[in-house]
């Protein structure tokens, strides 16, 4: 599934929601979520990882969805096949 | 973009700094990137905030690859366009 897709299938199932919830709660959610990956890496549950790795990534795109970003063009024009502080591939940056 | 070729994109571009850093230390890049996230959105400055959004999605996919973890199945399985909880679409949780 492309990028575009995934946050097009957010909006389109969670859009109601975010906009009303807002920027400010909704990172929140993020946050939330980043937190729950961690613990999830703690343990030595493989599934209950992908779920919080699934959850990151969703509401990601939610607050994409309602800042106005287009999380695909955002990826691939920071990341064009290169690394794009020393603009190799593989990264070959020193520091 | 597909989902899972990023995640490829980043297994070529940054796979052996990010298992030389390991887990914990990848997981506080995917952090700090979600702080600044943060800081770009209470800006107004779009390009910036568009920026945060890559890294985030970047580090992501990075944490994903040094755990084992395909994030496209992950966010498709959780989130088969419907959502997880009240099996709708677009979701009408109550809560």
């Amino acid at each position: 599934m492309q990028i575009h897709e995934f946050q097009e299938m957010m909006k389109r199932l969670y859009f109601h929601r975010d906009s009303e919830r807002g920027v400010e709660g909704t990172y929140k959610w993020l946050v939330d979520e980043v937190e729950e990956l961690w613990e999830a890496l703690q343990g030595n549950d493989k599934e209950a990882a992908e779920k919080e790795f699934a959850d990151v990534i969703a509401w990601l795109a939610s607050l994409a969805n309602i800042t106005g970003v287009d999380l695909e063009k955002a990826a691939v024009n920071k990341y064009p096949g290169r690394c794009p502080k020393c603009q190799q591939s593989p990264c070959q940056c020193t520091f």
